[in-house]
Order: C-alpha cells, then sequence, then structure tokens
C-alpha cells in the first residue's frame, strides 16, 4: 500500500483533499471550506491535519501506509524550506512554516509546492503531458497562472515564482496591473476583464462568462468573435513563451479553457504565423485533461518526486 | 595535460580556435578566414581539422592529449547527433554531420553547440555567470541571441532552439522581422534598426553606432537620450523573461553591450518598475565579463559537461 498519497488542494474558497494512487487515480476524497477558518490559520492548520487523519482512518489507512502529504497553496511559498511567504486571498499567512506545522501534526512527510505548479506536475504525468520533456502548463481564469516542466523536471526558478506567463507584457504601453507592471497579459484575458468585455459588448450588466460560452455554442457571431479576440491574445502571449522555451507542449487549463473548441485553433494559427517555424512546427496546443482533479493528483507527482520514486 | 580543450568558435567572417585549460584560460590560439571557404564545406571542414591538428602540433601535443573539440556554429544545430541543420550567414550548410567528419579528420571526440549557447556556458563557469544556477545571457548584435542556464544546467528546448529572446514580440504589432513574426524584440534594438536610427538622429549617413558611443562619452545629450531609449526597450522585452524564468542575474553581451555603461541603470530600473517585485528583487543585470573569448571558453565547458567531467 505504500505508493499512496494524500493530496491536499487549497484553495480561496474551499479545500479539497484526495487519497490518490501511483497511477494517478484518486481513490477518495473529502473537502473542507476554507472560509470557516479565514481569521485564524492555527485553526485551518488544525483542521487540515485532522482532514489528513480523517480521510486515512474512513480508509483503513495508518501514517505509514502512505508515502506523504501533498499540498499545494495558492501563493508564494517556499517549497525547498516548507514555508509559506503569503497567500495573496486568505489573509493572515506570513512565513508560516506549514510543512513542520502539518508534519508535527500528522506524522507524515509533508511537501508544499504553488498550486499552478502542482496542476503542471499532474497534466505532466497523468494528463495530456505525459512523456513530454519540455511543456508549459497555463491557467486561464481570475489570474493566470503558468508551470514549466523544462528538462523532464519542474522548473522553480531561482526564487521558486517561475512560469508567471500572465505577466508578460503583451505590449510595452498598456493598461496597470495590480502586480506593479503595465500592459500584462493577464490584464487581457484574466476573467475580470473578459466579464467587463462581455457586459459591454452584449450590454447586459448580468452576463456571465459562461453566457458568452453558451451563445458561441448556438453559434452567436458576437459570441465566437469574442472567443477568437480572446484567442488571438493568448496566442500573441504564447508565441514570445515558445520561442524562448522551445517546448514541445503548451497545456491550456482553467476556467475559461472551457471555451478551447473555440479559442484552439486561433491560438494555433497565431503560433503558426508568427512564432519562429522551427519552433511553431513542435509545439502542440492542446486542453487541459485532468481539469479540477490535476491539483490532487499532481500531490501525487511531487511527493513521490521529492521522495526520489520513479513514477 | 588530460585538462585541455579546443575550442573552436565558427562566425560569418572568421573563424577563432583557441587551446583553452581547465581553468578556462586560453593558452594558445589560432584563426582562419571563413570566406575563403564559403564556397565549399569541405575545404571548410578540412581546413578546420587541419587547423585542430596544427594548433595541437603547434604546442607539442597529441589527440590524447586533450580531452576533445567544443565547436560552436552560427545556425541551427543538433547537438546530440552532431548535425548542422542551417547556418543563415555560411551558404551551403544543410544537415551536414560535422560532428562525425571532423572526429574522422582529427581522431578527436567533438562536440557541437550553437554559439550564444557556448558564450552563455563560458560566462556561467568562468565568467560573471560563476555559481549562479539560473541565468540568461543575451548577445545584443546584428541579431539578438539568448542562451538559458536553468536548474543549473544549460537548456536547449526540444528542438535545441530555445532562448530566442530576440524574437520575443515587445508589442502586438510591429515592424515584420525575416523570422516570419513582427514586433520582434530584435526589430527593435539590432543593429540595423540601431544604424538606421542614430543616422536619422544625428542626420548623418555615415554615422556608426561606435559612433554614438564616442558622443555619450563626451556627453552629448541626444546620444545620452539614443542609449537611454535603447535600454529602454530591453528592460521592456527583459520584464517578460524575469516574471517567466525568475532568473538570478541576466548577463548582457555582444557589440552593442559595451554601451552598458550607458544602459545598464536604465535596464535595471524598468524591471525594477515594470517585473513582479519578488522577481524584480533578486535578479541582477550584468555585463558579459569574457567578451571575445566567451565561445573559446564555453566550448571548455561544453566538452566537460558532455563527458561528465565536473568542472
Amino acid at each position: 500500500m505504500k505508493n499512496l498519497t494524500i493530496g491536499v488542494d487549497v484553495g480561496g474558497t474551499n479545500i479539497k483533499l484526495g487519497l490518490v494512487d501511483s497511477s494517478g487515480k484518486i481513490r477518495d476524497r473529502s473537502f473542507l471550506e476554507t472560509k470557516s477558518y479565514s481569521s485564524d490559520k492555527g485553526k485551518l492548520i488544525s483542521a487540515l491535519a485532522d482532514a489528513v487523519l480523517n480521510l486515512l482512518g474512513k480508509n483503513k489507512l495508518t501514517q505509514a501506509d502512505v508515502l506523504g502529504v501533498g499540498l499545494g497553496l495558492p501563493g508564494l511559498i517556499d517549497p525547498v524550506r516548507g514555508i509559506v511567504h503569503v497567500l495573496p486571498n486568505i489573509p493572515g499567512w506570513h512565513n508560516v512554516p506549514i510543512k513542520a506545522l502539518l508534519e508535527k501534526k500528522t506524522g507524515i512527510p509533508t511537501f508544499i509546492e504553488n498550486d499552478v505548479n502542482l496542476i503542471t506536475l499532474g497534466e505532466w504525468k497523468f494528463g495530456i503531458g505525459q512523456g513530454c520533456q519540455n511543456l508549459v502548463c497555463i491557467t486561464l481564469g481570475t489570474g493566470v497562472g503558468g508551470g514549466l516542466i523544462l528538462n523532464n523536471a519542474l522548473y522553480r526558478g531561482e526564487g521558486f515564482v517561475a512560469g508567471e506567463i500572465g505577466h508578460m507584457p503583451l505590449n510595452e504601453k498598456g493598461p496597470v496591473c495590480p502586480c506593479g507592471g503595465w500592459g500584462c497579459f493577464e490584464r487581457y484575458v484574466g476573467n475580470q476583464t473578459l466579464l467587463a468585455k462581455a457586459r459591454k459588448t452584449f450590454k447586459n450588466k448580468n452576463m456571465g462568462i459562461q453566457d458568452v460560452f453558451a451563445l458561441a455554442n448556438q453559434g452567436h457571431s458576437q459570441a465566437l468573435a469574442f472567443w477568437e479576440e480572446t484567442a488571438t491574445r493568448i496566442g500573441n502571449a504564447l508565441v514570445g513563451v515558445v520561442n524562448l522555451l522551445n517546448p514541445r507542449m503548451i497545456i491550456i487549463g482553467g476556467g475559461v479553457a472551457n471555451n478551447f473548441k473555440y479559442m484552439g485553433k486561433t491560438i494555433e494559427k497565431i503560433i503558426q504565423q508568427r512564432a519562429m517555424k522551427v519552433q511553431a512546427k513542435m509545439v502542440k496546443i492542446v486542453q487541459a485533461r485532468l481539469i479540477d482533479d490535476a491539483g490532487l493528483i499532481g500531490a501525487q507527482v511531487l511527493v513521490q518526486e521529492a521522495l526520489g520514486i520513479k513514477s
């Protein structure tokens, strides 16, 4: 049984847990509401530890039956020292040694990683990216995140903050971004921007992004044009990534990627037109496969890689 | 004596050879004129092999006294199979198995690499980048090249063409580039563009880029503004690289980098203003140190890495 991992995917709203086996299959799950603990990080950590132990107990397992806990966190973390620097959407978390705190409470080796990196690891080993040595994973949502597999390993960067595709500038001049920069890719295709644009385009204050998707499904020309324009922006941003990193694959995930069927061809077209020929020829643009489970499954990969176990 | 390498740096005009020791010191040198052989690649390869053997003989060495030959080439190559796909500035080179051809003629293990990657290897192990695990090296000249050291190794990409920083777009709309794209960084700061701009700015058809440098040295305000604007462009291009790769260092080399003292602070300022805080805080922008010898010295690193010898 020593091939199991407990994956924990901490989001701003929910915390998902999964008991994952070495084939990337989720055998059991549980959930916590992040908000119930937002004012007290000590309580949240205790609740996390309890949830991990409960998931074990429910499956008639003990600590010795799992390789470890893999924890995905939405923010700046130090995976080597096991410290959370800051979680932008969960107040009060500054320099928390969560690895040590959880290990003390659960007695299980614990590894932490940025949530987008976990998704990337999941897609790489058990999703659409299997067998790829060099790939880029982007998540399109409220923010635009990115993870990099380079030379057959997760590339974290000097301070573990590599992959910020959402903050690559699309133009020398452009809208100011909360990151302090301007013209960032995220400012053109983040959910808030798309929502505002949808409401303006369709003159409907209650319009949601999924409504534009539904209209596109009905063949509505303005809705199709909306996704075409969004895809053009995404393609423009990826040209630089393709020329710089020469990846085999770019995986597109996150909520907006549900509209991949209206965007995939346009993204591909822009890259074929605008990127260098050799790079363009060898890159595949694909939709993420594991969707909501990518983080939990990536936790299995994280733990195995950290322990030096070949998957 | 088994710590010597012969470095060969093939350029469009000259071919430089160097006998390099394991401390990165060039003990002896020789030269060939590329143009004398441009119409006959067979003759060029024979001349290269002769030059390698002559450099050995001149130093009273035999094939057994060197670890190998490291060859830097200005074009698309396959370092694993030892094949030159194409050299844009040297006609007639298509799918040439140069590694095998040279090994047959010299009897010395030969390794090939893209020229900018060799410069990057040189600066990493023996230049300004010593000790860095994650760095980006850019060369500013007729073209704008780039090399990447990521996770303490040269990152080549899926088809060995990673690092094309010169072809990362600066804007969604911009001047057409010979690569087939548009708005590429190189189109804003490549030598041809800078030369045309200098001649227009100073209303002098014979103006050279070094003249703008000389004027800046005299405190000429238009010349200082010229370099400031160029540096702003470079900074804008590097913001995306910094956010994506979170490097420890960006090394700026190539001819234009001779004007680093007029550009360094502005590049730094743009990155501090526009890149994400964590990434900006940990990246150093520095001038290349090995200048014209970087490729030859990098050949020593290439050969040692290929043979698994720690430097």
